[in-house]
């Protein structure tokens, strides 16, 4: 318990803290906390007062400027030119529900479709991740007649009432709903043992013999496809195809919540579940979708949208609106015209290479891992006994941070670096990271 | 069950009357059918392909223009010049989440906060509407202590699971969840006995000690302050100030939803319980609040956020990102300095005026009701038996599309059209509106 709010504050700014800081700062946490109050969540032991950005770059109210290795929502790159001016245009041309027709979003709808297998061919529009799984959990209940969903143990998929009950990191030491059984992330690195998919399988067909047991009923599987809240977990490629398999064969629905490693941040296509060669009953997507417009979505089969419509009429009022798709169609346009996904496999391999030589010299770095720009850097206090370093972790963000560089954290121990830089990263900004890290640690750890 | 269909369909189109369509649009509605499938929700008989819209006019993709009655998210007139800069201004500069600081983020909580009565201090931003009402449920919850909610019976509060289960007028023919009690909306047009406020409070109570005695014990009140759904109740002022005495006193909460009556519509003031003199515990944003940016919100006082706060790690990544943040603030700057809450009042007595003059000549005409911008006409076979005419609402939404005006319906019987233009709505698109009503009711009911 101790340790769980430990590692929650880790990335955390502490409100005690705030008598040692500049006036001007003081000033403005002062003023985020009078509106927000314990709302209010800030990043760094010095909050950041933002104020512009540009590709990877972020600029504070000082201008001292900010390399983003953290922010997977404005994925092409901040303020993207040809983003904001497909909002421009079509928010000062048409702003509304879709209960009109409309060919922006209609176009919108054709070219998201298009890039899943041939069997996920309907949507639903929403405007947050949130929303998209709170609606793919009943979804998955009505087909079902099952209850009950097997996650992960460190997982997050969102914030409504029904999708933080399916969030174990959401809900620090409070007891998990009836209705929600969890299992260990898809880990090699702890423990190394067996076949990983043989081995995950195996943990969620447990939990939905307990499901089903308790007379709740098996309704599905949700995971996030590269598991980034649990710490990143990506390899080896086609881990989750047994799960998914077995999740068919015990009558549950396998959802891929694409919210963060989707629209090709893993370098290898445009949804994290590829890499695993499964096809997903429902898949759903947020973030990245819109570059910071919000839009979400739930893409699923026919046959199942039918069943949970005829139960609930089903309407998302800002859901897919003209501007929400103006801004998804010009991403889905960036990411190709700007060869993103090749680049994010490509720096993202760059970046992993460098940091697993700087790990020569740094016992710290107990692993390096990932699948494109979406890579864990697990801190270790011993390589051997793998005991986790969440307080090197957070040495290291807020360091790096001074050196205006912003890395967050994530795992159940707070000790694996969460990098997710824009996918228009380069290699010089890799060099300027990568020689960041081997500095700092060499600050924090003496040899 | 069968009257409760067809009154959802009445507003609605008709997907076995494609084939009556002419091609292009048959093509457009398929092609929308083919990515949407039963998730979709299309207006009218024959939908319309729209394309821009400005002020309060909005054109269709062969230019014919419509005088838009019932959009309430372009609160301030579509494609509002000041609007669409603020979003350009600030997509282009900067579009991040709350955990950084930012000026134009703060600046606005500040504005918003100052609108409500001092009690209700604090702030968190969502994106839509159903989140604020997502998050409000749970605030009551942990503050209480209480799991049930009382709501009326043809209430709407939004999509989300939860939220889902406190609206009834979004699962038609589903039993009542455990937790839910619903009660009578407040209205004197076919109930006109008593002391309305001390009826509703009545009723109310009667609810909460039957949540009471079954265990699950109460938490809150939530109402629509205007009861849109329900088929627009607003008089007379002041009819909600025993039932949140009375809420009080039970120890439970009332949760004001001003999603649909907030942001000045009711002509009295910004928000929709200050025509009733009360004070809410927690108050609930959405739709106009961007005026079509996805923004959402709950207001509340900060002791009942540290009480959720402590609980569940709340946060909300695009909910009032800057750019959000920017598009409130020109709504409220616009609502200012047009006068916007004014020319409701003005322009909404009007509208009212002219209906119920028309009325002296259409027995159709059951009721004119509502406040400002927010207009109900209720329509009847009989005005003496007060029988619903959901068949002559459908007739007349339906002939006035034909005629370039857009409307929609509302309440338990569909029969009351729901009239809510932009509030820059002026007299002489109120007197097109009116001629129109009175010309369309003479065609479907001739003397």
């Amino acid at each position: 318990m101790q340790e769980e709010k430990e590692i929650l504050a880790l990335n955390a700014f502490d409100r005690s803290k705030v008598s040692a800081m500049d006036a001007a700062l003081r000033d403005a946490v002062e003023r985020r906390l009078r509106s927000f109050g314990s709302a209010s969540v800030l990043f760094y032991q010095e909050p950041i007062r933002m104020e512009r950005a540009e590709g990877v770059w972020m600029f504070d109210a000082e201008g001292r400027r900010y390399l983003d290795l953290y922010n997977n929502v404005p994925s092409v790159g901040h303020s993207h030119p040809r983003v904001v001016e497909a909002i421009r245009r079509q928010a000062g041309r048409l702003n509304t529900h879709t209960r009109y027709l409309n060919d922006v979003v209609d176009s919108y709808a054709e070219r998201l479709l298009a890039t899943f297998p041939a069997d996920i061919d309907h949507l639903v529009l929403t405007c947050t991740g949130s929303e998209a799984n709170d609606l793919a959990l009943r979804i998955a209940k009505v087909a079902t007649g099952g209850a009950g969903f097997v996650v992960t143990e460190t997982a997050y998929h969102g914030n409504t009432a029904a999708v933080t009950d399916v969030s174990p990191s959401a809900r620090p030491g409070q007891p998990l709903p009836p209705h929600v059984r969890i299992v260990p992330a898809p880990e090699m690195f702890r423990a190394p043992i067996g076949d990983l998919g043989k081995r995950f399988a195996e943990s969620v067909g447990g939990a939905i013999t307990d499901l089903e047991q308790s007379g709740i009923g098996f309704a599905g599987l949700l995971v996030d496809t590269i598991f980034s809240s649990d710490g990143i977990y990506a390899d080896p490629p086609g881990f989750l195809a047994p799960v998914v398999k077995l999740v068919h064969e015990r009558q549950g629905l396998f959802i891929a919540d694409e919210v963060q490693p989707g629209f090709g941040r893993t370098g290898a296509a445009l949804w994290g579940f590829a890499r695993h060669g499964v096809v997903p009953d429902i898949v759903t997507m947020g973030k990245p979708m819109g570059n910071g417009f919000p839009v979400g979505g739930v893409a699923t089969r026919a046959a199942l949208l039918d069943r949970f419509a005829a139960e609930t009429k089903y309407f998302n009022t800002f859901g897919g609106n003209p501007v929400a798709a103006a801004a998804g169609l010009a991403v889905l346009d960036v990411i190709g015209d700007e060869g993103l996904i090749e680049n994010a496999r490509k720096i993202g391999g760059y970046v992993m290479n460098g940091l697993r030589e700087i790990g020569n010299r740094h016992i710290q770095i107990g692993d390096v891992r990932g699948s494109g720009l979406f890579i864990g850097l697990e801190l270790v206090r011993d390589r051997d006994a793998k005991t986790p370093a969440p307080e090197i972790a957070s040495q290291l963000i807020n360091r790096l941070r001074h050196r205006g560089i912003l890395v967050g954290a994530a795992g159940p121990y707070g000790n694996t670096l969460k990098i997710r830089p824009p996918l228009c990263f380069t290699k010089d900004n890799a060099d300027m990271f990568i020689a960041a890290c081997d500095e700092v640690l060499r600050e924090i750890c003496p040899t």
